[in-house]
């Protein structure tokens, strides 16, 4: 398949054009009559900025039900597959839990929910599945930095993921505030795409989960951004979603202050998308990082999310 | 010397009563007729919450100058003292200069500045010296976090400072922002004293001025503070000063960003409070980190800045 987006194949870092739209609800690929679930004011935002921070998507009963399901997932480690734990460097402590919509009958709800999954079948144009699930906790005191980032690069190169054609959703579980270490993203920097210089090393993804070392956008390409662009710190209360492109360069700090931060992830992609080989290393990441096998469609559930 | 502050003797961190005032401008031992240089709201603002956020307290041209002569003085490190260089842990580059009021004319002025020395002279109720002065460089894309700690309860332990009754001047040199690991304080925290598990190692300076490890406070008394206080984030644009009280606890993130951060950093103590013997090592901290033999006061000087 030819490689429309390449990376960590040059000594040198670029910038190419983006060839898919950001929206696709309005491409002639779309399906007849697809209406926004959203403000069209919005659906423009995310186009143009790639991303949204929607505060009180989910009501202050629905943010605790989550909130307990989080706590039961964290505390009984032993329940889940060992392979879907990711540990902070240096700790025990658990940073990530991989494929939560396959873990808990709770998040899989959470996952269709037509809040999160009809604006993502909206966005993309069509039917999507779920690409990758986690439910992220990070630390107080010692939460670690994320470095900055495209997940497109990643998907793209190590997953095998052609187009730009999917999106993420956080569900803040913890207040996001300055202090501890929120999301930071840099609003435009989805509408080119920003090769990394290098090759990917063999199992590189038990590394990279923890700490990004490889496939890093260079220094003068992000300040390029980051001048250009700015910065925008993602706060907001728990029951907030930050909905992002899939090629958004973004990032987060480290954590000292005592609030812990946590949110449900989801990453939705086209159906029309779905994972090829991938365009570094000779073997793909497992699914429970990137699905490649079950592609079957998130039906979107309206309504509350209740207990039981 | 009486110890009212003891700190790293115990198995268990202790909040002990602050037996200090915060503002020492209208007490028995100021002046006569001590008026203070900044609103009487502003006073018992730094009073309550343990420091204030001054903007736009240095002209454009003014921060001009500063930053010209911060420059000068990064770019040229073979002209100064090597000893007053600490780089970054891992790397060479300078991440703060100490004694810049004795190794730069700009910066001695700068010291001396009444905005900023009549300030201190009116909140310490009387004559200063600089205890400390440095110029801080974080720099961008891997400026290392700075954990919470009080300046005071080094200074107690290390340096033999007695009292609390000296405080914190940074001038911004680049902006303060959100995304670029700014000051972090806690409001309030400075009106008890937290005790340090723990003893102090001997030349234990030359570590801690790069990475904090000994003489830190407590998770559990963090979380306390910060839950029953807040945590506030110093955001503000070059020529802005945060004052703070040396001992309400504050900490820095990393910085991801491209933005790097830069302040030049006054520690203004009263004559009266002049160092005695270190409370805990035996040895003291060199006087570049901890003045104790030139207790001149500081003369404050009015009018702006300007060059030559």
């Amino acid at each position: 398949m030819h490689d429309h987006y390449p990376s960590r194949q040059q000594p040198e870092a670029r910038f190419l054009p983006r060839l898919d739209p950001v929206v696709f609800g309005d491409c002639p690929a779309a399906p007849p009559n697809n209406r926004p679930p959203i403000d069209r004011a919005l659906v423009s935002k995310f186009e143009t900025e790639g991303f949204l921070i929607l505060e009180d998507l989910f009501r202050a009963a629905e943010v605790r039900l989550l909130q307990d399901g989080a706590r039961k997932l964290l505390a009984d480690p032993g329940a889940l597959a060992p392979e879907t734990l990711v540990t902070e460097p240096g700790a025990d402590e658990i940073r990530s839990i991989f494929a939560i919509h396959r873990q808990s009958a709770l998040m899989e709800r959470l996952a269709a929910d037509s809040r999160l999954a009809g604006l993502a079948h909206y966005l993309l144009g069509g039917d999507v599945y779920i690409h990758q699930s986690r439910l992220n906790y990070k630390p107080g005191f010692r939460g670690r930095e994320f470095y900055w980032h495209s997940d497109f690069e990643t998907w793209h190169v190590e997953d095998g993921m052609p187009r730009m054609r999917a999106l993420s959703m956080s569900v803040l579980l913890a207040e996001n505030r300055a202090a501890n270490g929120p999301l930071m993203l840099i609003p435009g920097s989805h509408r080119r795409f920003l090769s990394c210089v290098g090759t990917t090393p063999e199992n590189h993804y038990r590394m990279s989960l923890r700490k990004q070392e490889y496939g890093v956008p260079d220094e003068d390409s992000l300040a390029e951004l980051a001048h250009r662009h700015g910065i925008t710190v993602a706060t907001g209360k728990p029951g907030t979603v930050v909905v992002f492109d899939c090629n958004i360069m973004h990032g987060s700090a480290g954590n000292i202050s005592p609030f812990p931060r946590s949110n449900a992830f989801f990453v939705y992609n086209s159906v029309d998308n779905r994972l090829q080989a991938p365009f570094g290393p000779e073997k793909p990441r497992p699914p429970f990082v990137a699905e490649r096998h079950d592609q079957t469609p998130v039906e979107p559930v309206t309504g509350q999310l209740t207990a039981g």
